[in-house]
């Protein structure tokens, strides 16, 4: 019987949605956490975090009142019964869905769930994965019946990286499962930790679809404000004055424009875009977004392109690589983009971000990122990429100010 | 010079925008209202309102303190020195801009405004038509010259037909000018009568940048949420479940599926792209809304299609034709496209709507609307366009539930 009394919970994947899960349910229930990645696991067993985001003191806490342990096999989470899975589901280069990581998950799950037990999915997936696809790896890997030996859960994680204000406790969470009494058991088992609520989706599906929703209609409302500001800047109109004027109407939504990266507004709407084409729906809305999204990285390296040729100079300095403000995180960044772009046309391009670890840009991306200012002097043009609050100082400077391009 | 103090004005176009507006300065200001439509003008001078949502009230107070006046003939405004121009910008049947009317306003207002007069244009139009057509036609029929002789404002209209919360008083009045005296005049002239404020934009075209940006980002919002529909449709899931699970997110904003008619939201796009293109801008996501909203009536059209075959019937009842619920106005409906499209595949199709004139739908589409409940055991599906109140208590009787098409 489903009983929050003896839960004992495993955590899949220690990334930045499954740490702070762990640390959370921590407070209230036994939980081993593990992740694929061995050398984090390790310096998560030790109480360190690679970025500030996770939350040092929580895992300490967590850690230090034995509430929560860092498995460094996976086997060792064989005594739990409630499987919470929290591993990421990217895109590939071609923007499809790659599920395989989760599904991997599924399988290393499955064969260590035994009768009663509950697989819960935070991952972000299209409506329909989780019976179509997880649900036939977990039975294959378990041997086991869904819904006769064990249940499946879903509920969609919400956590914004770098946002300080909605963390994991105060986001609403979406719980729904492959049976009522699984649905129910979820809303107590994540209401017991999370003080924003739970809210119970009427199926699975139904929170899966919610979730593409919510980041998909975000992808739509950036793509537009970024079309705006292409129209605007064609005009010769500030389109920062636009918003402020729009903004007074009560059902505007203010938006800015930008660079969009990272890995999921980026990401989520290729789910839903590939699975609507399983259904023969043509998705206009959604490709069109992700198109004119991806096509920013070419229209602000054109737009530094034209300051360049004006000042008749061929060095540019990039501030910012990370794909948004005050935050480390380089996945899916479009600066990189935008690099890529300016090296094309021959210019001589040098990154400048004091929060990114170098190290870990030269290994993804091959780009050479400095975290000292270089001498301003050098450069014809100096743009920010990425809004870094440290960057405000930095462009009052008279050297920076003479040569800045304003992106957004 | 501007002064508030000896303001005389003039109304243009006496429609839904102009004659709250009218009656609005009538508060503080002498005002007279002209409408080239002479029938109307005779009913507004003895205080008759056609349609409900003008305030008829307003209109006969305003008229018996003897600060409003309805000219039979726009000569009369000669004596006005503020000419405040609110007439319609429709699209053409090709989906073009079509500011004809504004620009025979222009022509007409030309030639009775002398100097030092202002002409403040309220119509929706796309950035930089005010200074590239409107301020032409005006200094051509004047004889006189912009920001010498006269000056022009924009001050965007932002009325919702239908809207009792949301009336002119009571939304945020964006002002612009020529020249920042007239800004500062036209921000102290409706800062006398509406009572949410002005905002001030910086320019012209920032001012009128900033309407576009808001209908065309309602445009865009709504036509994600039905392409969601049209997908979560094909996947059997319900909307209105993933709505409201979705909502449950601090930053999903929060819209309804649904046929975008109207005068405002599926028109103003269309002066965007028209002017962007002159730029050579293309605008996708302004473009891919309106083709995703337009063919919503297409997509409605097919479910109730599919409906009737299931059936085995022939006979259709639409319920609703005004292009909003509660509302009797039908301008740019797209019942009217799923009417036709039904009829061109042999269906039997009855359209009911008590709000609507019939005389008026049958002048405009050739459709016949009943004001009466046909009998209902005649049809083999019901299906609800408009969502008015007055539906509510209909769908639950047994005789139309059992042939109802839930469309959203």
């Amino acid at each position: 019987m489903l009983n929050i009394q003896n839960a004992r919970i495993a955590v899949i994947g220690l990334g930045y949605v499954g740490l702070p899960l762990a640390c959370t349910f921590a407070d209230k229930f036994p939980v081993i956490g593990y992740d694929v990645n061995t050398t984090k696991s390790r310096q998560l067993a030790a109480g360190h975090v690679s970025a500030s985001i996770y939350g040092e003191e929580a895992l300490q806490r967590a850690l230090n009142c034995g509430q929560l342990k860092i498995a460094a096999d996976i086997s060792e989470t064989a005594t739990c019964n409630v499987y919470v899975i929290a591993v990421p589901t990217p895109a590939d280069t071609n923007h499809h869905a790659d599920p395989s990581l989760l599904l991997t998950a599924c399988g290393m799950v499955g064969k260590l769930i035994s009768k009663g037990d509950v697989v819960v999915v935070e991952s972000t997936i299209a409506p329909g994965m989780t019976e179509r696809l997880l649900i036939p790896r977990l039975e294959e890997a378990s041997a086991l019946k869904c819904n006769r030996d064990f249940t499946v859960g879903y509920s969609p994680e919400r956590i914004n990286p770098g946002d300080q204000e909605h963390t994991v406790k105060k986001i609403c969470k979406i719980v729904s499962g492959s049976t009522p009494e699984t649905a129910d058991f979820l809303e107590q088992l994540y209401g017991a930790v999370i003080t924003a609520g739970t809210y119970k989706a009427t199926s699975i599906s139904v929170a899966e679809a919610s979730k593409m929703m919510e980041n998909s209609q975000r992808d739509a409302l950036i793509a537009f404000i970024n079309e705006m500001q292409q129209v605007c800047t064609a005009m010769d109109i500030d389109i920062k004055e636009v918003m402020k004027a729009a903004a007074t109407k009560w059902d505007y939504i203010p938006m800015h424009p930008g660079l969009v990266g990272g890995h999921c507004i980026p990401v989520d709407p290729y789910y839903l875009i590939d699975e609507a084409a399983r259904y023969h729906v043509p998705t206009p809305m959604l490709s069109t977004a992700r198109k004119v999204n991806n096509g920013m990285a070419t229209w602000y390296a054109e737009r530094i392109r034209e300051a360049a040729t004006r000042r008749g100079g061929n060095k540019v300095l990039l501030l910012g690589f990370a794909f948004k403000p005050d935050c480390e995180d380089v996945r899916n960044t479009l600066v990189a983009d935008v690099f890529r772009e300016l090296c094309r046309w021959g210019f001589s391009v040098t990154v400048y971000d004091p929060l990114v670890n170098a190290h870990r840009v030269q290994d993804i991306y091959h780009i050479n990122v400095e975290n000292r200012v270089p001498p301003l002097d050098d450069y014809a043009v100096v743009a920010e990429c990425t809004p870094h609050t440290c960057f405000h100082d930095l462009e009052q400077c008279p050297a920076v100010q003479s040569r800045l391009v304003k992106l957004y």
